[in-house]
């Protein structure tokens, strides 16, 4: 291993936010699992939470030279509440994107997203199930004024996470990690055998 | 025609942007233009600049159920120099997204983009040509924190469209159009027809 390779890897490590997750709910398209997951890694998510109970998680090795799937440790669920127990005990608050009929649809850029955040996205043809949108903590809209009525997930995802990262850069999130001394050491090692 | 349906139609034409575009350079992949173009008529952009001089420009019609191309009016051209004459024409400031070596690279979250802003993205594999490099009027990078070196070309767009409608909507950008009266209605009818 180069030096340059050494210290580009510690670099991505420190900058792994602690807080920061999204959970794919049975989102089937290996071009749309695949771009999510080169955008998780770029905005500094380690760590991607997966319920698949409607459709098979795709094969995305192929799809993308890239290859972020290498970088990020995928967490598997069986259903929802599983998913959001866990996420509960890390003190993440878990946000939803669809229409809700009841409760107040915010705006993303209304959304203070510095603090523990799992954002949720779902299929894409039938959205979030019912049960994230009954669990979750919060649901939210990405601003749309054009004819066409939804964009594709991947592209949502990217806005949501761009957003994010924009928010924490301000905050200097990136600046100094949120992980422990050892914490660091473990995903540094655990990166470098990769 | 129902009421509700010629009250959106009236509503997108009323938030479309007159001066923000973006400049599609050989992008090649239809799933990936079928998704630019999705992110493109959501963020309000009626317009859309193409040079196509290495590829073909895809056919997108059966890739996407929302088809937002019916929505957008695509402009070819054969090379850099006359589409970024027409551009100067209309006062356009040409952004484009690549790592200069000689000039400054800002990132795309300290750019104004409340202003008259085309934005060109390249090929999936070359990036921008080199034509682009030289005449665009800046280069701009979206921040990474990850392993990986790119995002996908369609996440990169609506990262960028979307950055730019959060700091219009800010500006009330979509509550009062650039538009003159005559425009609007031409707009309207032009609409209305598809």
């Amino acid at each position: 291993m180069t030096e340059k390779r050494f210290h580009k890897i510690q670099q991505v490590v420190s900058r792994r936010q602690k807080y920061l997750t999204i959970v794919l709910e049975n989102i089937h398209d290996p071009h749309n699992v695949s771009a999510i997951l080169r955008s998780a890694d770029a905005v500094g998510i380690g760590k991607v939470y997966l319920i698949y109970n409607t459709c098979k998680f795709p094969k995305v090795g192929r799809v993308s030279s890239a290859s972020a799937n290498k970088w990020i440790e995928l967490v598997r669920f069986k259903n929802v509440r599983d998913c959001f127990n866990e996420l509960r005990k890390k003190k993440f608050n878990i946000y939803s994107t669809y229409i809700s009929e009841s409760k107040k649809n915010y705006s993303l850029f209304e959304l203070n997203l510095t603090g523990k955040i799992a954002f949720v996205f779902g299929n894409e043809h039938e959205g979030v199930s019912d049960d994230v949108k009954r669990l979750a903590d919060r649901n939210f809209l990405v601003p749309m004024y054009g004819m066409v009525q939804s964009l594709n997930v991947s592209v949502t995802v990217a806005v949501c996470l761009y957003e994010t990262l924009r928010q924490r850069e301000i905050k200097g999130k990136y600046d100094k990690s949120e992980f422990g001394k050892k914490e660091l050491k473990e995903k540094l090692n655990y990166y470098l055998k990769k």
